[in-house]
């Protein structure tokens, strides 16, 4: 078989995304937000579950990485406004292969190549903690992909410092986000399953004492 | 270099950690669940830094997986007692071997054995999202520790269910913890570098409303 035909939902590419509003009002900033998403947004590639914890978005057809990163900006662009910009929390889990409990059975060299992301800037400063999982299988250095990404990330424009298990990113929203995915799909077309989390904050207190948010 | 020797700082045993108070009191609540977290606890062994997106927690010296979580469990539980059982989420990064961007010297047969967890009950009910990662470098099957580790949470007797990319357990907030944090020690046995993902909800309303917290 080879991979190069497969649909998005065959390899396995989704997320799960959950939105944290520290708002007593937290229910109808979620609830707006997420109608906000669905109101701009055409889903209809897209399969959408609210688990307890988190929802699911898997992808179906279509851009799969695109259609991800305008699901998860929209969605926290539009609960920090609907929470009028207090301080809020994302965490993101973007998958690729593996689906499930299912096997992995995607070969290296045929997986087909995804589009780069492009975003609009969302004028809403983030700093988030990502990591970055290259879930190999083929005995080769796990960690030189990471690095990689790394760089790719200081390349682009955006401030990245380093901290224990997870890097750092700071800059608009929307140009952390593109940075997170591109760097996902990028290792995604040599290895068959890579897994990344993603803790966005936005509007933190600490940041605004500490004068480094932006 | 025999690992066997090796602390915890030298292996690189730690965890990132952040609480989520779904309401407008949240810096409060955060500050007191900290402050009491240090009051009844000896921290002496561990090393604890705050960022803005989360708090790192090292260890030292001394039982690395128990100091964890002891740590985790009094945070969350004092949190969601400050706060009055509002909802209140929290995610947790686990990680073994590899610290910062430092290279993977630990060989597999020589990583020291960790104690097994155990851990009092909270009286609190959680549900959580956990994803297991042993990034192993070796060519051998990564799927293959994930499928022992969620046969080991179920055959614990917390509820185990699975969805996209993450496996589901609900049970009493320790219960859950203990089955976490031991799964995590016993694939760090055999592989040198394993991180583990967690995303703790307590009382969310979809849970009271969906009667399936429990």
């Amino acid at each position: 078989m080879s991979g190069l035909t497969l649909s998005p939902e065959q390899i396995g590419i989704g997320m799960r995304i959950s939105i944290h509003p520290h708002s007593d009002d937290y229910e109808r900033i979620i609830l707006e937000a997420l109608e906000t998403t669905s109101d701009q947004l055409d889903l209809t590639g897209l399969e959408i579950t609210t688990g307890e914890v988190s929802t699911y978005v898997g992808v179906k057809t279509g851009a799969a990485a695109q259609q991800l990163a305008d699901y998860a900006t929209t969605l926290i662009a539009s609960a920090s406004r609907a929470s009028n910009r207090q301080h809020l929390t994302s965490h993101l889990l973007f998958s690729r292969g593996c689906p499930g409990e299912a096997t992995c059975e995607l070969l290296p060299g045929e997986i087909p190549v995804e589009q780069t992301v492009t975003l609009e800037k969302t004028g809403l400063e983030a700093a988030a903690a990502w990591s970055l999982y290259p879930l190999a299988d083929d005995g080769s250095a796990h960690m030189d992909p990471i690095y990689a990404a790394i760089g790719q990330a200081k390349a682009s424009g955006i401030t990245v410092t380093s901290e224990h298990y997870a890097t750092i990113l700071r800059g608009d929203l929307a140009d952390v986000l593109t940075v997170v995915l591109n760097a996902w799909t990028k290792v995604g077309e040599d290895v068959p399953h890579v897994v990344s989390h993603l803790a966005v904050s936005l509007d933190s207190p600490s940041a605004q004492r500490q004068g480094d948010a932006a």
